[in-house]
């Protein structure tokens, strides 16, 4: 190995401009990962990962090889079960007081078309986002009940595409009705595990049609027809969502986003509701 | 101004890997434009711009500044109106044989919404690919005829979004029928003058119906009956667009696509014809 | 124009699941806009613009024309320069509480080369955020002092490139040092008018060495050279532009991100800091 | 089943226009696969895949739904081993005289630090491109010698990050040269078996320094030395892989691109060669 002790360690140097930093670290890594899935147990995908951690004002770099390094010691321990331990060894070799770590990847579901039966795989966006951070309100005990102190956040994110079909124009209009794919990208907070599956199926219901990959004839017909009994304004979507999503005493907090892809103008529809559930346990 | 005067320019330097270099340049610069607009005389608008000359075997390397100095001196000088002086210059800046120009660029349309008549712009991503290249077959003359020996061709690209109306699920279903946003992307080379209006206006008689930004419920209601009543595959889209291209004999060759970004699948539906034009002049 | 007075006003119907949503309204509405020039007055650029309402529990839908009309009755008066009455008007329009509009565009600002002082043009990825919602403290008074009541933000941001060169790989290595490109991003809430030029040369001060799209050999020397005097860490720029933004009392709140495009992975690093600065008037 | 018996098969219907589709069918489907991997035998990605076919003028649409049956009839089988017989069943399922596939994955290679030698995965974009086409030369065996008249062709691409170093700033300045990361893409058709792995030697031998996703500080001060030891243009890569590819037999087709993400700018270098190899077997 060449020599390289008698050079200075540029990141270890004490920094004087008084400025913590927020995130430091690592985007846009690519890494292939397992997640559980509730029908067949796990699947293999690929991830872009961003890990980041805070750097107090005296440090003046991070170092960003550790948050490989920690990332490469859990590959083959599944990575995505283990995202607490994950962050309380980022946090620990970067020597931080919060870890944060946001994996985005294609998952896919099967989905049996309406009539056919014929099954065929739908992917959906999904998106973990965790962090770990020190309980500041018990500063004192930091050094002593380290693990304890430390709370840890997850958001479990998926991105469920639907065709969603105009009220407004089936309303005003003596035949047909303009529709359209949409996204419905869903975020929340749970206290206690909650599948993607269940997510995808609340939304699913939500829409004017779920959309499938693989339709014959009879199935085009079925959801053709299922999408003009039930049109939906992106502005129904999201509350739909709402509704199912605070009665569902996990939730403890929740995002959800529909946007269309307007079939008749070249931008979108898009309609937010942010919320915390009351209702959660 | 620092001394580099002993300094070797090694784009200069003999190469000896016998390797000529198709295309070396310049890509993704980022550049204000005007383009002439048939309505308005002209309008403004940003482009994306690739330049490209072919590197002799000799030759290290390209000097790449020059793509630039060239871009520069044309600036106010309107580039889009001179693309074939422009590429004279390029040529003779780098002492190549050929020269490539791609310049991509949205350019904005005003639509008249159909019965409130409503004016609005809608935006139509363009591209201009033009080239310059020596007349191989008479290499003697080519230090004294320089320019006629030069052969410059010229692409005009537009992509026009549409609505389509699904012709299947309208006849299998007792009512509705999906329909999605389109956008059917066309390439002429042509022998006479042809607006991006042109092109645009062939495009959007193909289309289940127009696209519009601002549409009143009367509005909404027209368009929606005139796509339902007017169904169009993907294939029909792109097979009447080439019936009315082969029409125009100003158009020698044309390349057209057609992308649904259909409502009921997660994928897209796509079709493309290329053809030379035997009706052109 | 067609009869559809007997038609029902599907998004003014009432809504029962008692869901206020956040936003809503249209997404990547494309629009050409003139931006304010410090150097020039004006410029011309093309923009993408999403523009938002809440909209309250008691409303099935908004109606997504209006967004388009206020926006296309505000184009000849420059709407960027008026952006607090654009968005009372859409407010007014759309009967809210809120409204808000982001709008992305590039910018560009001539650049001189810093030795052969030749002049061109880099692009500048800028976004304005503004949002106008109602005085909630005071309600009483909504009917009357309508307009005074309203309470306006404004964020302007500018994504910047620059060079980085690592200081570590400087100072380990015996030659050389691994550089690349960064995109340093910056917001801003102020109190005084801040031109996108200021924030500009912010940033560039920081960098190892400001970009440019035309160099020149001496001009390469002097940025090669530059840039390695000059080593700079992602961390490093976020603390610079940190420091110099607190100095600045017209800044009231910012956010900096800086992300090089590491020439020696496959990903980036990225720093941030999000900041109110207790220094402002 | 909901009968639809009575409905006619639009897509069966003849068609007047008589004009051939070169290419129609579906883009963008996402889809798990599994890729042979020199090292490890297999590896599970997640590919984006477009399937097309030729539609002969007589017939107004094709059949989409039978892409994506033929798709999911090959999933067990391991899709990627099998395009020869996928495209076979393509073609005889849709009826056509040529059927076409792109499938883009991301790949990983585990890569060694060149002095700690701790391994890490890279990852490098990837993409298969393969036709059938009949013999219409011998049109008349069509019927009976099937299979042997249809010819299969295959493009094997893969994008590689590097890094390269200026080589005229290398000379000019008196310390440093700028340095970035630049992407490499190549495309061969080989007419004897070549690993995705083959190509990544191949370009990665002509970097300035390969990339890596994890460096200690000795593995940081070997790649600096090491870049700036060995400059290379955009032009010396294409030369350099084009010399290469054409000293090896099994390559009868290439086309090599690199573009650098040049740190002194805000847009990028590029140099392409494409070529026959008159060498090949």
């Amino acid at each position: 190995m060449q020599k390289i002790d008698n050079k200075i360690d540029i990141q270890s140097q004490r920094d004087y401009r008084n400025v913590l930093i927020d995130k430091v670290g690592v985007k846009n890594v690519k890494y292939p990962i397992v997640v559980e899935d509730r029908s067949n147990k796990f699947q293999y995908t690929v991830a872009d990962i961003d890990i980041f951690v805070d750097l107090p004002c005296e440090y003046r770099g991070t170092h960003m090889s550790r948050f490989l390094d920690v990332l490469n010691s859990y590959h083959k321990e599944t990575l995505i079960d283990n995202l607490e331990p994950f962050l309380r060894e980022v946090k620990k070799q970067l020597n931080s007081k919060k870890a944060y770590v946001k994996i985005r990847f294609p998952y896919f579901i099967e989905k049996t078309a309406p009539i056919s039966k014929i099954k065929s795989l739908l992917d959906y966006d999904c998106v973990f986002e965790a962090s770990l951070s020190e309980n500041f309100v018990d500063k004192k005990h930091d050094s002593i009940k380290y693990e304890e102190d430390a709370k840890f956040e997850f958001i479990l994110g998926v991105t469920v595409p639907i065709t969603t079909l105009c009220p407004c124009s089936k309303e005003i209009s003596d035949f047909g009705a303009h529709n359209q794919r949409s996204y419905v990208s869903v975020k929340v907070i749970y206290n206690d595990f909650i599948w993607i599956e269940e997510l995808v199926d609340i939304v699913e219901k939500t829409a004017s049609c779920e959309i499938y990959p693989l339709l014959k004839r009879p199935d085009e017909k079925y959801v053709t027809e299922k999408a003009f009994n039930n049109p939906q304004f992106a502005e129904d979507i999201v509350r739909e969502v709402t509704v199912r999503f605070l009665e569902d005493k996990r939730i403890e907090w929740f995002c959800v986003e529909s946007e269309n892809i307007e079939s008749i103008h070249n931008h979108n529809a898009y309609a937010c509701v942010t919320k915390r559930n009351i209702n959660s346990y």
